[in-house]
This record gives C-alpha cells, structure tokens and sequence, in this order.
C-alpha cells in the first residue's frame, strides 16, 4: 500500500522527538500499521537541531502544510490557542485527519473542532496532549470501555511534581525548589502556567469529558496552584501517614461532576503517592475494575512523541473506515454526551487538612472543636506541635471527615476570628484514593 | 442500530461478571458504542448464582451457542485447552468473532486460532487473558505502536503476589503464606498453576509475542516458580534495597529473546516494588516512551469482565471495518512476524543475588571470590551474617553484576563443592529495571 502522508506543523521539542521517531522507528511501526508513514512537509521557524532532516520539505508557513493536497493528516504541535485553532480548524475544513498535542486548545475549543471533525468525517487525535506518552485516553476511552467511571485522578503536571518532590525530600521552600526546576530546564522562565495549576486543569478537563461523557468544560474547572504551599506542612502531612501531591481530581457524585485541580493530601501507602520527580501518574477508578494506574513521563521530546506516532498508527487503521464506527473523540456518541453539572468548587465535598495557629490551651481546641461541630464537620485526627511554638502560639492539626467546600470556608472565618487564633488558617484538601 | 447479539460459553466467574456488568452498564456502553450489546444466548452447566437472568436463553451446550446463527459475538470464557480451542475454532470457522480470557489458550494455541481467524476475516480479542482488568494488551498493541519495545516485565499472578506479600510483611514462610491465601481464596486447592509460574508464563507468552512482534513460543518460556523461596531471602535482600517480587521477564537483547518467569530481586524504589496483595503490574519499556506501569486489578469477577467488554466494545466497532486495517491480533501484521530466537535460559544474562552457608573465615572468602572473578563474574556487594551463625557456618550474600546462566551455573557447581560451603548455594536473578 502506498504510504500515508503527513505534514508536521511546529519543530520544536516534540515535533523534532516526532520526527526523529517517525524515522527511526520507520521499520517496527510499518510493521504494525502495515502503511509506511511518511513525513511528506514540514512547516518550521527554524530546525531542530536535534534533527537530521534530508529531503523532507520544509516551509515556514504552517498553512502551506493545512492546504497541501498531498498531506493526508496533520500534526500540530505548535502550541498556543490563536494560530493553532485556525489551523485545525482549515485543516478540518480540507478534509485532513489531525494529531494534535496541544492540551490547551483541546480544552478551551475541543467542543468546537470536534463538532467540526464529525461535520467532515475526518479525525482529530490527542493523545500527546495529557500525560505524554502514557496511553492514558486510549486506556479511559476503549481499555475502560465497560465501566461506568467513578473518578479519574492525577499527577499530571511534571514540574509541579518535580518541585514538590524536592520540598519533601529536601525540605525545600517552594521557591527554592522552582529554581532548581528552572535551573534544570523542567519549568520555564515564567512558570505560572506549570505552578498555577492552569495545565492542569487543561488536562483534567479533557480526562473529565471522556471518563464522564460531558462537554469539555475548562472554564468550570477550580484550579488552585502550588505557590502557597509551606514545607512545613508537607512535613505535618509525613507525620500523619500523608504526602502532598498537586492532583487534578474529576469525580462523579450524585449532585453532579467535581472538577478541580489543587495540593492533596494522599495517604503514603498509595502507589501514587510514590510517583516522584517529573514523572506522571493517573489513576482511574471504575464500577467494574476497581481502581487502576498508569504511570510514566508526561513530557520530553520523545516521551510525547511516542503518544504522537501511537496516534498516527491509530488514524492510519480508521482513515478508512466508516466513521460511524471510530471511537467517538469524547469517548460517549456525540449525541449522547451528558449534560449533569460541573459543580461549583463550594458545593464539592472532600476531607481537610488544617493547620491553625493558635495558643497551647484546652480553652482554644474547644473553641475549634465547638465551631467545626456546629457546621456538622467531624474531626478525625487532631495533634499539636508543643515543640514548635512561635510567638506564644503553636501549630493545631487538624484532619477532618467529608464536609463541602462552602461549610468548610464558612467554618475558617469563624476560626479565624477566634482571639487565640493567629493569621490565615492554612486548608489543603485531603483524598483516600479508594 | 440493531444490537449486536453475544453469545456466553461459561457462567462462572469471569462469565459473570461479564453478564452482570452487560447488564447493569447497558446504558453507558450504548452511549460508547452506538449500537447495544445484548447477550443472546448463554451456555452454562449451572446458573451462577450472582447472576439475575430473566430472559436470556440457557442452555448446557457450547456448540449450540457458537453454531447459533444469529450469535456475532462468542465470548470463551470456560477456560482449559481442549474443549475451549474446539469450541474457538469452530466459532471462527462459522465466521463469528470471538472474545476469550483463556490465557493458556492463546499461550498455547494462538498462532494456529489466529491464522485461522485472519483466513475467515474475523477479530478474536484477549485483553482479558493477561492482567485482569489492566488494559495492557492494548496499552502494548496499540498505545506503545510508535515505540521500539525494549523490555516487558510484569506481576502478573496475582496469587503468588499476595503470598509474596504475606511472607515480606509479616516475615511468614511459603507454606503459611499459601494455606492464608487459600483460607481467602486467593489459591486453588491445587496452587501448581499460580505458585509454580505457568500462569505466568502463559501470560507473559502473550506480553512478549505482541511487543517484539514473534509467534507466541509458551513451551520456549522458563519457568521458575516460588515455592522454594525462603523467607530469610526476602529479609537478606531488604536489606539491601531491594524486594523481592516473581516476575515475568521479557527482553530484546542483541542474540534474542529472553523470556523468563522467577523470583526476582527489584530495587525497593521502583513503583512495581511497592505493588502488593493480589494486585498486578505491568512494566514496559519502549526506545521513545521509556518506562512505563500499569497497575490494577488481575482478577476477580468484574475487574476481568471490564476487559472483555471493553474487547466487545472494540470488536462491535471494528467487525464492520476492512480486515486489513484492523489492529493485527499480535500487534504486527501476520507476515512482518519476526522469527529472531527465543533463548534458553543459560543465554539469558542478569545479575544475581547468591547465599551461600559458609565458613566465617578470609579463606573461604577469597576462594569464593576467585571462582567468581576466573569466570568473570564481577561482585558488586558482599554483605555476611556473622550475627546468623549455624553450625559454624553464617550465611553470606552477594550480589553481583550481569552475568550469563551458563556461567553463574558453573560457577555455582564449584562453589558448591568448596569446602567450607555447606549445602546449596541459594541464587535469585537481579533487575534493575532501569
């Protein structure tokens, strides 16, 4: 059969792993696909240097590629939002297939380019763009297929991962910590969208839409980054039986779908909470199979590249085929995508962790105790660091049992208004994972 | 769409689960597949009794349900290899796809049903025969297709790892560990299957045919089971960072295959080391992706029925497609098979983990390692037990770098006949898994 022709949009640290792979491995993946995968154009700024690159074309016009009529599907891996839904767009519109790793585009106009795919029966492909080279899309939509999801959650931002790792390993603040992943070339010189959360919840937005069948909904997503976190209460945690990871958590509940990416509290013992550096893990749990996980890089040039190709493989088998009969793009038929709320971070219900400065008297724990248990929340643990006194005021831990968000906030302005209370009540979610 | 029409052979277990969780997931199935999955027929000697069936017709017979000619679908799930490759092939041969769980039916006779299955244009899917409800296979076949697979090793007896994990934690022997996990019915009456590694084998048959792209050789597999491990090794080698787990091993290596089922010393750091219970995981290394775990549940009523109808899924999508773009059954197309060796077990190279009874002296010492280094065997760890001491004799351990069997065979045989050794010198392979 004669080969598939693809044009790579963007050169740079996952194109060039793509194109690399795509060469390299050009023997084992025609072997599988049976169809020879040619690069056939590629539209750069400039070239990779990592690449060696002979007698493919290259323009530096991406929509040279989008409407070059000997271009069968199209990669991009631009990045962005602006040029990069234009693209995809026109390449749809020209009856091209579409890889993409682009995480951000995907969840802020994944409804839209999907509806505009289906329209012309062509399909667009994202593996790359959540946890790179693990197959965790694949595994949720077709590996899970059986199951009604209950939650989906994960590591699923590298960098954060890397920096809390060194704070509890090391110690480190978290400032501290960011220099040394920038030092190392793991976050960028403006980190805001790794440590904020924002790519985050760009990935669990996508992992929501196809575990529960809804509408790509980034806007609903609550995102709280890791830039307040304190090493001290990492150390709390440890003490406890805990580690803190940053989780993107999408959950199912009888009022509706959470949806919210934030610092967690997991207990030790779980595999996930052993995922450290900059490596990824998402666990899924479902009716049927019980919770499962999948780990490995999220990022790097290869690691994404990998994701990248498994797709080109998998558009190659379904190109020709009815598109009555792919995998839907959002996992559940178009048609019968669900319409069950997102709820607002305020209506969520979790655990917490609370750390509450205040004096070493029975006066103030009975304080607390009496204004967490008038809002009916239960306290499941409380310790007390005598040894850390500071100011005549000493750390007070508290765990809690399940309340919501809004009972919650409702009952730390009311701790913090207590006399023998100092400052801010630090507050960071906790999850069993079971 | 019409339903597509499934047939049930066996209502145990597995059988079960699969009906039940047809049944109670209907919905969100139909809004996965478009078309809905309707059991048509089951053939069982008893009606499980954790299955409602109201209106589905029973019978005893096997045969009535894969000669049913409005059956599409027949779903083995009756295990063993005779009657199960007759009633799989003459399903096949009445050109009805075929979903299976039976792991030593694949092992065994896969090369002879998927030929045939290839000659009658039909799909026969076994995500369900290795791991449970992990989806590996696909993970493996399809979301790895851009890689050159390096290396697979998994746990993949969920058995045998709970007993591993009974004999770790609570310091007990094999014996007691295997009588606890019968009393929990983790353990056949007879355990041979589980505890001696042909389960295994069967399994990782699978794994290393759909990586490498080579026949499926299960009688070429070595298999080693557990029943001879001794609880003071599994102390010995925490103490030297690592834990011990009975592993499936598959390794492309520049002379050939290794294909390998043992007790292994791991690395305490690595995530599989900390898989414990009846869980299963699965490692894979590929050239892009580099490594990669998946974790969950190998067994039990729905974990298993979540991968075969998710095969379901799958076949209902792909059984109207053109059989030449279908995923092949072993992950490369029938003619791109490989026939690169399998090697024995004495070409296989690992490091290893010795115990040998001793005499606590310098002499003995340096004899040993001068029978190590004639053969080139390099230490990289001498730890002795002074503390251990048993009829003048304490136990020393060593561990030493990647060797080939053949010479750490022959090097055992002369160590064994040294004079101040007692006994058998207790060897268990290394890896790194790095």
């Amino acid at each position: 059969m004669k080969p598939v022709k693809v044009g790579i949009c963007g050169l740079g640290t996952v194109g060039g792993g793509t194109f690399n792979v795509l060469k390299r491995n050009a023997q084992e993946i025609t072997r599988r696909a049976e169809r020879a995968i040619e690069v056939a154009q590629i539209a750069a700024r400039s070239i990779n240097p990592q690449c060696v690159i002979t007698d493919t074309p290259i323009t530096d016009d991406v929509f040279e590629v989008v409407n070059n009529p000997e271009i069968d599907i199209v990669v991009e891996l631009i990045g962005g939002y602006t040029l990069a839904r234009e693209l995809v767009l026109t390449a749809i519109e020209n009856g091209k297939h579409v890889v993409t790793a682009n995480k951000a585009l995907i969840a802020v106009y994944g409804n839209e380019i999907f509806t505009k795919a289906e329209q012309k029966g062509v399909i667009v492909a994202f593996e790359a763009s959540v946890a790179g080279g693990i197959p965790i899309i694949k595994a949720i939509r077709e590996g899970l297929a059986g199951n009604r999801i209950n939650w989906v959650t994960g590591i699923i931002n590298g960098t954060g991962n890397f920096i809390l790792t060194e704070m509890t390993d090391k110690g480190r603040e978290f400032s501290a910590a960011l220099q040394e992943a920038q030092a190392l070339g793991y976050a960028e010189a403006d980190p805001s969208f790794d440590v904020e959360g924002i790519d985050a919840a760009h990935k669990l937005t996508i992992l929501a839409s196809i575990a529960f069948g809804i509408p790509l909904q980034f806007d609903k997503a609550y995102t709280e980054g890791i830039t307040n976190l304190a090493s001290e209460d990492i150390r709390y945690a440890e003490a406890l039986g805990y580690r803190i990871k940053h989780l993107g958590v999408a959950k199912r509940t009888a009022k509706g779908i959470e949806l919210r990416v934030h610092s967690t509290l997991i207990p030790s013992d779980k595999l996930i909470a052993n995922v450290n550096g900059v490596m990824n893990a998402v666990m899924v749990n479902g009716d049927a199979v019980g919770s499962t996980l999948y780990y490995g890089a999220g990022a790097g040039m290869e690691a994404t590249a990998s994701a990248v190709v498994a797709d080109l493989v998998d558009v190659v088998r379904a190109m020709t085929s009815d598109p009555e009969n792919r995998v839907p793009h959002l996992a559940f038929q178009p048609s019968a995508l669900s319409h069950v709320p997102v709820l607002s971070i305020e209506d969520c219900e979790t655990a917490y962790y609370l750390r509450i400065q205040a004096e070493d008297s029975p006066g103030v724990l009975a304080q607390v105790a009496t204004i967490l248990s008038k809002r009916g929340i239960n306290i499941e643990s409380i310790m007390q660091k005598e040894l850390e006194e500071m100011n005549g005021k000493v750390p007070m831990i508290l765990l809690t049992h399940n309340v919501t968000e809004a009972k919650m906030n409702d009952a730390i302005i009311a701790l913090e208004s207590l006399e023998g209370v100092e400052g801010k009540v630090t507050r960071i979610r906790v999850e069993q994972l079971n």
